[in-house]
């Protein structure tokens, strides 16, 4: 498919969008992103396209999930580069709605996923992950897609999302893409467009340092408390950072580990200048 | 149809059914109920029967909205009598889950509705709304039904889940039935079955209180204050009850009013014995 993705404001025109879709036997495939795209989003709808059916991508800064003092004001928003990026790689339909389609006056509902939502960015962020359950909740009903597509970057989002769909027997399947990486290591972030030069030069060293620690664990390192102080040292190391977090968890369950066994996450968030970042390596993981 | 209702127990054995009938161009309709089933389900039972499609009643005392103390254990259950109650309507489906099939360990997701939920029956039962969203959510999920049916009588509940489906984007309809009175004007409940036979005989004072409440509105009273002092007066008189709480309240967001206007709710809960009813009349009103 070639040309612009058809670009939808309202509700009420995704859902007779999908519908006759669904009609036509195509299977619904959803990528829900605050766009500012980049080639990590790329990753999730190429794997949406190659899946099949209709591959609808949402374009929404979603304001529930930002806290006080956050980033939604200066949240990079570039509609027609977005539009062109979906239209490059054969997105059908594109649903960007305003705030006030998301959450009319009265709007009162909220989605709270305890546990996984509480550690990590859930403790530094209060009500971001209830934030994104939300709108997610909203989008699932919107779309009703077979298939919903998130980045292993946004690890602890994944965790949150794939307990609320569970627990609210939502009928579809989330499925999760691998994190896209600058050639220096750097996670792909819409956020790395805030970094100065000299930031996006530091940057990389948070990957560095989440590999210095998987390799502590290749090498058979148990506990978790020196992979964290080797970790958080790397980076301590590189100048430029406040570190928010550097955490051992499950990777199923968020919470931190006693003593590391088969498998283990690590991750971090980490302010650089006005700039937060956050990043992950699962172990024994794909690369990384 | 005659014959027992198909008793389905699992979240998938649901989806199947309901898959086979929406292809085969049945309309789903969902009468979502706690068991102990009495004319008032019976009244939310016809409509959906009338309407047309495949009936699902669900039967499930949902521990997640009963609070510490209350009566969650000794709540009426009667599979039997509640499939023949079902049977004698022509339902076509009774999904009657284990909790555990509702909430499998490791379940941490709450629905919170702000608002219509806090006032009234959720100030003297925190967390009861959370749980009825939580439920009814997944229920809406499970079941994915183009209409629900709801009672009257539980118009909060009532306005939570409007408001719940409004703001998620459940693609269904709310249909609410009137309440249905025993002869003397009593409220159906299932709970009436725990009333001793002179708290049976004092409960209509409920319904008398209202109807004077309402009374005064008729004969252009239009202070909320002075109809909720004539409503406690006329229960206090009964001598019977423990008042929770009467109030005038603007039937839509329940919020209780400064002024009567053109539309007023009076809602009530009381504990008479062990046993907490609750009621309303909406004004002007079908008949109260």
């Amino acid at each position: 498919m070639t040309g612009l993705p058809v670009l939808l404001r309202t509700v009420a025109e995704v859902r007779s969008a999908v519908a006759a879709a669904r009609q036509g036997g195509q299977a619904i495939r959803l990528v829900p992103t605050m766009g500012a795209l980049h080639d990590g989003h790329g990753a999730l709808i190429e794997r949406a396209e190659r899946d099949g059916g209709l591959v609808v991508v949402t374009i929404f800064v979603n304001p529930a999930q930002f806290g006080p003092g956050e980033d939604f004001d200066r949240y990079p928003r570039d509609m027609e580069r977005d539009l062109a990026f979906c239209a490059a790689r054969g997105v059908d339909l594109v649903f960007a709605p305003a705030a006030e389609e998301m959450y009319p006056k009265g709007f009162a509902t909220k989605v709270e996923v305890a546990g996984v939502g509480e550690g990590l960015c859930g403790a530094s962020r209060p009500g971001h992950f209830a934030g994104v359950a939300t709108i997610v909740a909203k989008l699932f009903n919107i779309v009703a897609p077979d298939v919903a597509y998130f980045g292993q970057k946004d690890v602890q989002q994944v965790a949150v999302l794939r307990r609320m769909a569970a627990d609210l027997n939502f009928p579809l399947e989330l499925l999760i893409v691998p994190t896209v990486r600058e050639p220096d290591g750097l996670a792909m972030s819409s956020r790395n467009a805030y970094l100065t030069p000299a930031e996006r030069a530091a940057a990389p060293a948070l990957y560095r340092a989440l590999r210095k620690g998987a390799g502590l664990l290749d090498g058979g390192e148990r506990d978790p408390g020196r992979v964290r102080t080797a970790v958080a040292e790397e980076i301590k190391a590189a100048g430029a950072f406040r570190l928010v977090y550097v955490e051992v968890v499950d990777p199923d369950t968020m919470r931190p580990l006693d003593r590391v066994g088969d498998r283990a996450l690590i991750a971090l968030a980490a302010h650089l200048g006005k700039t937060r970042l956050i990043d992950n390596v699962l172990w024994p993981g794909e690369g990384g």
